[in-house]
C-alpha cells in the first residue's frame, strides 16, 4: 500500500509517526513511504535519512495515500484532501475529538486510535500508551533530579557523608514504574503507591517500597486503574500526607484512560514538603494529579517547585517516535493483507478495538453515543 | 574565637561558608557564632535554623569577629569593616585578586585561601575544591540527561531496544570521575580520557572504559595534571576527535589549577558529532575546555549543544555548602588553640600553605612576587 508520514502541525509536537529504520521495514514488506517535508525534522530525522531507506519527500503525500500515520490527529483541513475510503492510523482520543471523528465518518475514512488498541497480550507491541510512557516516565526522574538542589545519590566524602534525597512516586503504571527505577539507578530512596494491589510486587521489584494504606484497592480493566469515590479519595490524601511532607521529589503519574487524572494531592499536602523540594506531574495535561500543577510550567507552592508535564514523550522525540513507530509498524502489518494491501480484519480483536470510524459509520460505541445519541443504529460496538 | 559567617554578595552565589549544621560543632566547641542576616537564603537555610543551634543573627557580625568564613573573597567595604589582625578563610585565588590581597595585607589580616590548601592526606578533609568538584561533577551528568533528548539507560520493550547514550568524559580528577559514576548510575556507555597515566585505572573503577592514546602522560603536584606542550595538545585532539564524534554527550572537567584551562575540544570537532548530542563544559568560567563554550549559558556548535559551567557546585547550594563547611570546621580546629582561641601554628604545613597574607605581609611566595616584585624580602614562601 501507499504509506504517508505527516508533518506534525500541533504546536510544540516534536514527534513524528515512522523514523526512518521503520520506514525501511515497510519498504522491505512491499510497501511506497512518502512523507511530508521535514516531517522528522524535530525528532533530527532529516529528509535525506527517509531517502535513504527508499522513502520519497512529497508535499501531496497525504492526498494519494492509502494509509495516513501521524503522531496527533489529522485536522479539518488534511482529512479533506485524503481520498475517500482510505485509512489513517493516529493518537486520536475520539471524546475529545468529535469534530474530527464526524469529518473522518464522512469521509468514509477508516481511522485507527493508537490509544484505543486493546491492552493485551498479542498487541502489547502496538501499545503505544505503553512505549510513550515509558519515555515520560524515564524522563519526569531527569527532570527532577535537574531541579532537585540536591545529590539523589548517597555520597560518602572526606568531608562527610551526603544522605539520598527521597522520593515518592504515586502511580506506579508503565511510567511510574520507570520513574521509579531511574530514580533507583541514580541512588535515591523511593517510595511509591498505587491503588492496584498487583502494583506492590512492581514496585518492589523495581527496588523502591510500596507505601501500603489501610484503604480498598481499585483494579480496573486492562490493568488500568479505575475511578474512586471522593471519600475514599479524601482519605487516601490524608494518609499520603505524612509519606509526601517528608519527601524530596515527588513524582505523580496516575492516570485513568479517557477520564480526567484524580486530585491526589492537594496545595496543602505540597505546602508541608521541605524548602527546596521538587514535584513532577505528569497528569497536568489531563488535569493534574497535583492541585495547581500547570501543564508546560513549573509553578511555586509552598516552598516546592512544581512541574507540570506537558507532551513529556514528546521531550524526547528521537527514542519516544522511534518506539511509537514500531507500534504503528506492527499496527499495520497486522492490517496488511496478500500484495501487501491494507486488509484490515474487522472480526480480529484489536483492529476491531481500535477502531473509531470506518466505512461511513462511527465504529467506536461509546463515541459513536456521544455523537449520534443513544439511540443511534447499531456498529461493531467495542466500547 | 567569635567567628562571623558573611552573606555571600557575589551575583548568583548561592552557597554559605557554614551551614547551622556546622554551627553547632563550633559552638560545642566553645566558639561563637555570628550570621549576617540572610546567610543562608539562598542554600534554604534560614535565619532561625542557625539560631536553633546557637548562633546569632547580627548585620554588623563581621567587625566584631575574630575569623569570618565566607565563599567568595571578601570585598574592599567588607575588608575596611575587619577588625586589623583578625583572619578569614575563603575561597580566594590570589593571581586574580591582587587588589585585595593587597588590602588585606595592609589590614594584617590573616587571610586563608582554600584553594591553596595542600593535597596531602591529612588536609584531605579540609580540601573544598575537592568537595566542591564532587558537586560540579555529579550535576554535569544531571545537566547532560536533562539537555540530552534520549535515553541514558538501555530499554528493553515491547517496541523493541532502545539503545544506551555514549559519553565521553574528558579529565578525570574529583569531578570527571563523579561525572562519570553518574552517567553510569544512569546506565549509559562511558569512555574517558585523562592525561595522568593514574588515572586509567580510576577510570576503569568507575565501569568506564579508559581511552588510550599514544602519547606521553603528563603527572603534575598534588595529583594535578600539568600544563601541555601546544604540540602535544594538538596531537592529543587529533587522536580524540573520532571518540567524541561518536559519542551523545561530551563532559569536559579538566583544569590546571590557577592556570587557563586547557583547550581539549575544538569547535569542529564540535561539529562532527551527531544532530542532538549535548557538551558539559566544567571549566568554561577559566577559559573553557570547549572552543566557544560559554559560562552560564547555552550555545549551538553545529548540530550540538554547548553547556558552559558557571559556578556549578552553587546549582546544588545546599549539599555544596555543607561539604565546604566541614571543610572550613576542619580547618578552623586546626587553627585553634587552647580556650578555643585562634592560634595558627606557622610551622604547620596546612596552615602556612593556605596562608595567603599574615602579620601585614604577603606568606604566598608566587602571589607576593607579582604584588611586590621578584626581589621582595622572603617571607614564609610557600608557592
Amino acid at each position: 500500500m501507499r504509506i504517508a508520514v505527516a508533518k506534525e502541525i500541533d504546536e510544540g509536537e516534536t514527534r513524528v509517526a515512522l523514523v526512518p529504520d521503520a520506514v525501511a521495514k515497510l519498504v522491505a514488506a512491499g510497501h511506497q513511504v512518502s512523507i511530508e517535508p521535514d516531517a522528522g525534522a524535530d525528532a533530527d530525522f532529516a529528509d535525506q535519512t527517509y531517502v535513504d531507506v527508499g522513502a520519497t519527500v512529497d508535499g501531496d503525500a497525504l492526498a494519494g495515500a492509502d494509509l495516513v500515520a501521524s503522531v496527533r490527529p489529522l485536522n479539518s483541513g488534511a482529512i479533506r484532501a485524503l481520498a475517500e475510503g482510505m485509512a489513517t492510523i493516529s493518537f486520536l482520543p475520539p471524546a475529545q475529538s468529535l469534530d474530527l471523528v464526524a469529518e473522518l465518518r464522512d469521509r468514509s475514512v477508516s481511522a485507527f486510535a493508537l490509544e484505543l488498541v486493546p491492552r493485551i497480550s498479542r498487541a502489547q507491541s502496538m501499545d503505544a500508551l505503553s512505549s510513550q510512557a515509558l519515555v515520560s516516565g524515564y524522563r519526569a526522574a531527569i527532570v527532577a533530579s535537574g531541579l532537585l538542589r540536591r545529590f539523589f545519590p548517597l555520597s560518602m566524602t572526606a568531608a562527610g557523608t551526603v544522605q539520598p534525597a527521597e522520593v515518592v512516586v504515586l502511580g506506579a503504571g508503565v511510567a511510574g514504574l520507570q520513574a521509579i527505577a531511574t530514580c533507583r539507578r541514580l541512588g535515591s530512596v523511593v517510595k511509591a503507591y498505587d491503588v492496584r494491589a498487583a502494583a506492590a510486587e512492581e514496585i518492589q521489584s523495581m527496588g523502591a517500597k510500596a507505601i501500603e494504606l489501610d484503604l480498598d484497592t481499585l483494579e480496573g480493566a486492562g490493568g488500568y486503574a479505575r475511578e474512586m469515590t471522593e471519600d475514599r479519595a479524601q482519605r487516601q490524601r490524608d494518609l499520603l500526607a505524612p509519606h509526601i511532607a517528608a519527601a524530596d521529589v515527588l513524582i505523580t503519574t496516575a492516570a485513568v484512560p479517557g477520564r480526567q487524572a484524580p486530585l491526589l494531592v492537594t496545595a496543602d499536602m505540597v505546602e508541608q514538603m521541605k524548602p527546596g523540594s521538587v514535584v513532577v506531574d505528569l497528569a497536568a495535561e489531563t488535569g493534574g494529579n497535583v492541585e495547581g500543577s500547570k501543564p508546560g510550567s513549573i509553578v511555586s507552592i509552598g516552598d516546592a517547585q512544581v512541574w507540570g508535564g506537558a507532551n513529556v514523550a514528546g521531550q524526547m522525540p528521537g527514542p519516544a517516535s522511534r518506539l511509537l513507530a514500531q507500534n504503528i509498524v506492527n499496527l499495520i502489518a497486522l492490517m496488511t493483507g496478500e500484495d501487501a494491501a491494507l486488509a484490515p480484519d474487522f472480526d480480529d480483536e484489536i483492529v476491531v478495538g481500535a477502531c473509531v470510524t470506518h466505512g461511513g459509520e462511527v465504529r467506536h460505541g461509546p463515541t459513536r453515543e456521544l455523537l449520534e445519541g443513544a439511540d443511534s443504529e447499531e456498529g461493531n460496538d467495542n466500547g
